[in-house]
């Protein structure tokens, strides 16, 4: 185990996120969650996951699957001094046997620790046709 | 129009929410999001909407096909300063013509503002099966 990164902004956290993930590299991906068993992760279709080993478990078992083709388009951010929410659209790269129109809707909150922006929750789901063209908009609410 | 209440906690804001879903009272809902044109709303399955105008006319729609039959279960809160984050298990009452075995996953995120604790982002999302018996559980992270 070597010392996780500190992360100095949520936007780096998830870009290392989603940069993980493309890797199916399991340990950088899971030092970007908040250090508290009640972290949370909800993948699309499927239940309510809390705590880390049961997220780590979780995603070993989708890169076990193969390759997460998937790319966050379309950001929308609420900034607060400790915490941000990220809403996006992941759009997911077709292969053969796909269901071509859908595209992923991702809620990631975000809290600044002592240990840099962490993740503390990660809500994905389904939403049927291809992501919508909207523009690219992020927001400051305080 | 009439002065919203200004409600003093994210759960009251919540409990309100809930409470007006099932009145199907689209003024008292509506009255309990910011006042921000950012604010977000994900119903299961379908895109993400932004704007008050625009998640109002998505209730106003869920409000005309009937009572929304839902149950608020298995809060799971981390609380900040500013910004409260819910995961909420959503029972679903279920009707002779619906699928029997879903249950909804929800991620609230309230904002304290100046007129009181306001919801910025509603997430929601089907999960299959019943909705797991896990314990009612509530975290402080700072």
């Amino acid at each position: 185990m070597h010392a996780p990164f500190i992360r100095s902004s949520a936007d780096e956290t998830e870009a290392a996120f989603y940069d993980a993930v493309s890797r199916s590299d399991i340990e950088t991906l899971m030092a970007l969650w908040a250090e508290d068993e009640e972290i949370v992760c909800i993948h699309p279709g499927s239940s309510r996951l809390v705590g880390h080993a049961t997220i780590r478990a979780s995603f070993e078992a989708i890169f076990e699957r193969g390759t997460v083709l998937i790319r966050p388009v379309q950001l929308h951010v609420c900034r607060h001094v400790m915490t941000e929410v990220h809403s996006i659209i992941e759009e997911v790269q077709r292969t053969a046997e796909m269901t071509p129109d859908i595209h992923i809707l991702c809620t990631n909150v975000y809290i600044k620790t002592p240990r840099g922006w962490r993740i503390t929750l990660h809500h994905a789901s389904v939403a049927p046709g291809a992501a919508p063209s909207e523009l690219f908009r992020v927001s400051m609410l305080h």
